[in-house]
């Protein structure tokens, strides 16, 4: 089968995924299952992966590479594995990235993403920027009838990391309060529309770029800002001392160190972008009583959520599909911000 | 000035209130203020009142009678006590129906409903039902840049009651899950409203009147049912297996008793309307883990974020309006339930 | 192998278990684990499942008796399935009753108990008085060094069912607060420990039994009362209006309708006690904002967090042992009140 | 009367306050009340009070100076203003050091520490180092019978900041977790306490005073560390993976980027002390998913809860006191730690 693979880590990204032919997976465990690709989307961890960023933190030895990049993946269930019960071949699906032993303390607790014994293919093991990949049976959850693969399949990483920040913040905001989103982009955009249905809360869309400025106006952005030097005063203003949660889809370039500025007292940041450092004196800490949290992918019952929330009308992905083959022309564009919301890869 | 007031208590609802003059209240301390009413709800709770349910509870004498009827407060401010900073005469205002004192542990912990201190105008002292009536600062929220006292008044207390069980219902809930309102009138059509963007539940609206169907359905109902005898199991097949969470806004007449059965393992109940009994065997509660709890009139903060959603355009009150001599035809009128949504007294 | 068992329901409770040689149970699936039985909780429950309540609930056929009741075991793990990874043969355990599946909604978000294909050995098939008894891996947790299963057996349900109503009690409370348990016998005395150590409340433990009082005394109860008529006018004074939450471990016999009265408005009862109705006025519910509801046994991480405050020296199992050959001598003395907190079972 | 008053800052803390004769305050407004004071704790707010650290923060005009310092105070009402119905001169009370309205929406939340128009005596005007000082009706707690003033002084400022802290890890925290406390001073040894009676959880306390570590054990600390260079590693090991919450009550000198860094995936670092910067990559933030929040002076509420856990045995003040007139010695020794827990002035 055609897979898109990663050779070496490059922090000026100037390297190409290669487009080969590879012998598909099969089944080796009883919980294993083999999924036919429909679409997988493509993420900025994608970008931060090519860059060597997360070479450490996921133990992944120089020496994996190459391997199959892509990890927000749906399709159509192939083949299970002989312990396998709650899906059959043929279901369409959408695949948590995350798989998870569902043994461990942590899985016990719900906290899919803290399991001690969880793979994560796409990062370090094959994922699904092929025609092909291999999973587990408790990543996948079944598509309501009508949604397609293509649809959602950046649902499974974008919009649950999306999705887990704008829960939290919508667990900390009342009507008649603000929150504000840095980053309309893939995820963003998602974020934005979940908090529309979920905290009564005016919703500051942030972002540069006019084309994602339409788009949050379109999705019902309560006040749509450029993220202009005078950012912070602004907000400040406008919101009578300051938004009660803001969350930071970039998180590098200068954007980590504008958002706990525009907080009111009392007031929580949400990180999801990375790559800067946040500098924060603990006297604006304790004095505003503001909080600095990073938020990780969603867990798998936020998957089930959001993809509940996409077959009711609410949550929608904005995208652009680009063919396998088109692949790293799909990540000049990304760099580039030449689309909206998120790309889609299809086999 | 003009008053409605009520003379005696009677069960079977046989008395009228009398439209008669009477001199208007004056400021007699620090912290109170006049208010000139614009508009004042009519609510259940006023029949109750009449029936004589709430005279044991709220310590009611029966010597206090005749006073003047009236907890759904809207106007302008006439008149402020010596101490009164916060508002001043002219200022278009929502009355919350409770005074609460500021200074009992109730207060401090932010439930002002359970005031060491409080009093209620329209329960047992005069209240809007009039030309003017007197309340206090704490009681008092400035409309927001136009809105007028005729389109909120109702919020004061149909509109936070409901606002209350939803914020409460709201927490329990997630996107995918499902909450049932029992009774789509005055406060159930908010409650709905409220759910719709605070939750990202589906809504099943229950009620055997037509029109409130109708309401319920342009208010965005995910279900309408007309609450047949077969409601449990209709309820159990739809959500497989039963409502997450229910608001009762009946209460009574056997309807106490439907609600809990109809909530799947681990669901609560919030109980609005009274009147009746519930009566259920705990092994029920504990084998299904349910809960049953009242909910009560809402707090202060509760109805500035109600007032907040109200001017956001995200909540109204539907509402029909009678004038202060045909208050006697409005009660006829709500117990017969000739009009959806609310009456509103204008004096 | 010796077995106690069941071979038909009787509300009069004038039947006994049979004790008999049965074969023991063998591997029949991978996720499957064979425990030796240390010792096994006697259960108010399994005087229940006599009488014939959970026949009903647990879809119990008549044509499934005769079987091996005890549901609160803990022991040494004799053989596993070929999957099991987490325990081997030799390893000390403790079991929570409930088999659950892991990849059902419920298991997912951590309600094991609510799981769609669970298992309670020892309610419908057969359990742990017995020389060994048939659980799954997912059920089991190690003990800490130094930790038997004698000393732990019946924190398996009736420690777990105590944690679990107590810890939703602590959330709800705040230091200077009141919570009243009814029945300090195998349940309540956990609960009271575990109240002690996670609340910063004051514990009132009400039992009629002399033998209970000093007990509760013994493990820091703040007030004991004799639950005599009074008991409600008691504790509104004591408490200054009533009692912030309760627990009733009893919730039959008439008890089922005291609590609800002792509580102050915003209150919480919990019950544990299964048998009788509640009977409650929807006014009550409303005017005084209070909530009851049932508490089931606890989840899986609930048992983790019990065995380290076991662990910890925090809790600890008042208990009086007796041989399976004596079984039902226990159950006798168990109905008469003989002795405090728990009986537990020895093979 | 004598008063201990600040003349200028200096960021060496090379200056004294003078002790000189003032005039006592007098009740100019309703709802003011004058204090004879019993004691008034010592702050390590009021070194960078004096460091000029508050300066800007409080919009304290240099033109302010001088002014009395002293914001934990206790003592009996001496007079009270024509509003004030809740205590009467004689009462014994102990006095929250913030004057909050009671009307803006801050303190309606219940949050008064944001006050809108709130005071902070002792801070930018005159507070308790004196024999006389003047708050106001909301800010006063009647003591519990058989308390005196000198006992809890230091709990009107420094045990609600450890008691909020002590209170927000407490809901994070799960029997066998783990919360550090870096700093057993006069804050961190009563947030040991705290945590001792209301979560379920293991403390490790770190300080590297011998005497501060006694202090530790004395009151129950589960394990006792010194802070070297290796702490990170250290607790790593002996939590089996970090510690679920840190509270650091230095938050200067480096320790601020210390805790961040021994918290385990979905940990929590709740910073109360101040002076330093925290810097932490959004890269640690997002794929440990932590959590860094100030935390402020506790609320009202928080100080009535805190005083029924003195009044019931489980929370002390260790202390040493010093005369009015030897205030400098005590600042003296407080910055060079020669005494455990609290320094407290006694008139």
């Amino acid at each position: 089968m055609k897979a898109a693979r990663l050779y070496e880590y490059d922090p000026a990204m100037n390297v190409e995924l290669k487009i080969e032919d590879v012998r598909p997976p099969t089944i080796a465990a009883p919980d294993e299952v083999i999924v036919k690709v429909g679409a997988a989307g493509l993420c900025r961890t994608d970008l931060h992966i090519i860059e060597g960023v997360w070479k450490d933190i996921m133990d992944i030895e120089g020496g994996l590479l190459p391997y199959t990049m892509g990890h927000e993946n749906a399709g159509w269930v192939e083949d299970v594995g002989s312990a396998v019960t709650s899906v059959k071949p043929g279901d369409a699906v959408i695949c948590h990235p995350f798989n998870s032993c569902g043994i461990c303390m942590s899985c016990r607790y719900g906290h899919d993403m803290y399991c001690d014994h969880g793979k994560f293919p796409g990062l370090g093991l094959d994922g699904g920027f092929a025609e092909y990949f291999k999973t587990n049976e408790r990543s996948l959850i079944k598509l309501n009838t009508g949604i397609t693969p293509l649809e959602v399949a950046p649902m499974a990483d974008a919009g649950i990391t999306a999705y887990r920040a704008a829960k939290k913040a919508a667990k900390l905001l009342n009507p008649g309060g603000y929150v504000l989103l840095l980053g309309i982009g893939g995820l963003g955009h998602i974020a934005l529309q979940v908090l529309k249905h979920t905290s009564g809360a005016r919703v500051i869309a942030v972002d540069r770029e006019p084309a994602a400025q339409a788009l949050a106006r379109d999705l019902g952005a309560d006040i749509v800002l450029d993220g202009g030097p005078d950012l912070i005063d602004e907000v400040k203003d406008l919101t009578g001392g300051g938004a009660h949660v803001a969350i930071d889809f970039v998180g590098e370039h200068g954007t980590e160190n504008t958002c706990w500025k525009l907080l009111r007292q009392g007031g929580e940041l949400i990180m999801v972008g990375y790559g800067g450092t946040v500098e924060v004196p603990t006297l604006e800490l304790v004095a505003n009583e503001i909080k600095i949290g990073g938020s990780l992918v969603g867990d798998f019952v936020e998957l089930v959520e959001l993809m509940e929330m996409n077959a009711d009308g609410k949550v929608h992905m904005h995208q652009t599909e680009y063919k396998l083959a088109n692949i790293n022309q799909a990540i000049t564009d990304f760099k580039d911000r030449k689309f909206t919301g998120r790309g889609v890869i299809v086999p």
